[in-house]
């Protein structure tokens, strides 16, 4: 299977790249240091992005850079990083994706489970992750020829300890068990599903 | 109570309008013929509205535009009617108006069954629907000095009746359960809810 991942050299990125290339073509995207630099903020570089690329099966998406920090300071230009980043950069990355998929292939993108479950500073990862899972949802009604779209949504990263004090009492995800949620969303053949850590 | 309705001209909003204003003090908000005209994809509109208004009790958004049409067309320049209007036009109502919103006041804002139910050509909305309601958990752990917010969440609402044939098998949520949905969020005690029609 010929799999794009965006976000490839991130912390949950590096870890599907290891776990996935033994058996799969894997094209890696970032910012930096990738296969092919693209910055999801700009349609045209996702665009040339997909243009070098050509068909694929599978996108899986990791690259979710929200604003983190005090309310009382937040306003729309904080915002916008989370609406820009993780909310239309991967919008965009399947608006304009499903050009190129191939029949069959699937959109994996990342939310969070501070969709429901809010904590301090982080309300702009809460709208973000909550615009990408109702997108996800309508999506999913709208993809022919059996293209299905998915949305993975862990806790706290088990190799991202700098974030568990944000995040009291929440269990990490391991990374093994992010990995089997991104293969579930990939090669199961479930559509419009946010599939959350137990 | 002063209570704030942006949309007040909409058919949610003189609804709202008619059934609050024996008991309340109503301002009047909206993009034509409102006691205050303010154009929500301004943040110096909705700076602008908040002065003139000074301090109030409850905000009571009903203001949702998004893109309604066909998937296929769809790209990032039609996805920013919602990212714009009913996204960040009510998340900045409320990143704004809690330096002007009394102690114990509320922010009610409006969201929709499509975040949880997708219909076809509504992506648009699901998108800043779901955006708005995980901004609604977010702001709801943030507030200080018992201002409370929630969004109310309806399916198709009874005096719309244009758009019944495209949420076919949705049971259309009447105006005064609408209403009702409101009351709950600005007159009872909850906070980060979304409050759904039956």
């Amino acid at each position: 299977m010929k799999i794009i991942i965006v976000g490839a050299t991130g912390t949950m990125g590096k870890h599907l790249v290891s776990a996935l290339e033994k058996e799969h073509e894997i094209i890696k995207v970032a910012s930096k240091d990738g296969d092919i630099l693209t910055d999801i903020t700009s349609t045209e570089s996702i665009e040339n992005m997909f243009k070098q690329v050509g068909s694929f099966d599978a996108l899986i998406s990791t690259a979710g850079p929200t604003h983190v920090g005090p309310w009382k300071t937040l306003t729309d230009t904080e915002f916008r990083k989370g609406v820009e980043g993780k909310m239309m950069g991967q919008i965009n990355l399947v608006l304009i994706g499903q050009h190129y998929i191939n029949p069959k292939g699937s959109f994996t993108l990342i939310t969070g489970a501070l969709t429901n479950d809010p904590q301090k500073n982080f309300a702009n990862a809460s709208a973000a992750n909550g615009a990408v899972e109702g997108f996800v949802r309508g999506a999913s009604i709208e993809l022919e020829n059996g293209i299905r779209i998915n949305a993975v949504s862990p806790t706290v990263i088990e190799d991202s300890p700098q974030y568990f004090p944000y995040f009291p009492g929440e269990i990490p995800t391991t990374m093994r068990e992010l990995e089997y949620m991104f293969r579930k969303s990939v090669f199961g053949a479930g559509t419009g599903q946010i599939i959350k850590s137990h």
